[in-house]
């Protein structure tokens, strides 16, 4: 429904937290490399968990071999950045919209800013610079999850029942 | 407007990340002890970076002292539980509310739970356990901010600049 892309990521623990939360919320995420790490990282393996192996993950070895993959023809492709206008939660969010995160040292080039459909922020208390970002990531997406309609037919372990028999 | 508590947290590198949110997104949190680590405890002051002294932040030695406590008072107490029949988008939240987080092992014992107003969940995929706590309280704070108008007045740069003359 909703995607989860990470540009180039560099601290390992954080795109671990941000596969176990694509692994419980059953969002996809793409990694466009290069990375700096590799999938036995340390770091990563104890944030993600057991649930790296739960993770609906597609690596992309560069940015341009991502805008050329299947994954990135699902939607929108919606840019997380400080220098946007447009606050996220006045953002209307649609089926297939992958959620773009950049670097958290450095964000990402302008030409991933060109290539981006739209840019969304979470506006921050004056003065402080900026949110982890799996924190982040968890927001927008938890926001786009609920404007698509994702829990509105999870009302509890009852819906879990009717969703297999449906 | 909104608070976020913690009970007994035992991992001091997700309570230092809550802590850069609440300072970042202008929510005071209050920590419940014991937690087992004190504030100068390395990986907490590494994920809470600069904001741990930017952050509203309330210590109580316990659960009951935080019962008795000022910040107790402003508002209902909701806690998020995997428990709960109520998924959080759902929920209406109020100014004033404070969202209560369990410790990531163990959540909260019984009477934790007979002490709260109301209870909320965020909803798993199948067969997954749990999101890492700061990312379950990033989301659900996030949605309590946008429900009770946190973002409303916050359109931009342009609306800091307004916010300092109003």
């Amino acid at each position: 429904m909703v995607r989860l892309a990470l540009y180039q990521p560099d601290i390992p623990q954080n795109m671990g937290t941000l596969l176990r939360f694509g692994a419980c919320l059953n969002v996809p995420v793409d990694v466009i490399g290069p990375t700096g790490f590799d999938m036995s990282d340390r770091s990563l393996k104890r944030a993600a968990m057991d649930y790296i192996t739960r993770s609906d993950l597609t690596r992309h070895i560069s940015f341009d071999r991502f805008l050329d993959s299947d994954q990135r023809k699902s939607g929108r492709l919606i840019l997380s950045t400080t220098k946007a206008t447009t606050i996220y939660t006045d953002f209307e969010f649609l089926q297939g919209d992958i959620i773009l995160l950049g670097r958290e040292s450095s964000g990402v080039p302008e030409h991933v800013v060109q290539a981006s459909d739209a840019q969304i922020k979470i506006p921050m208390a004056r003065d402080v610079r900026s949110l982890n970002i799996a924190v982040a990531g968890a927001m927008i997406i938890g926001e786009a999850l609920r404007q698509t309609g994702y829990f509105d037919d999870r009302t509890g372990s009852e819906a879990s029942v009717s969703d297999k028999t449906a």
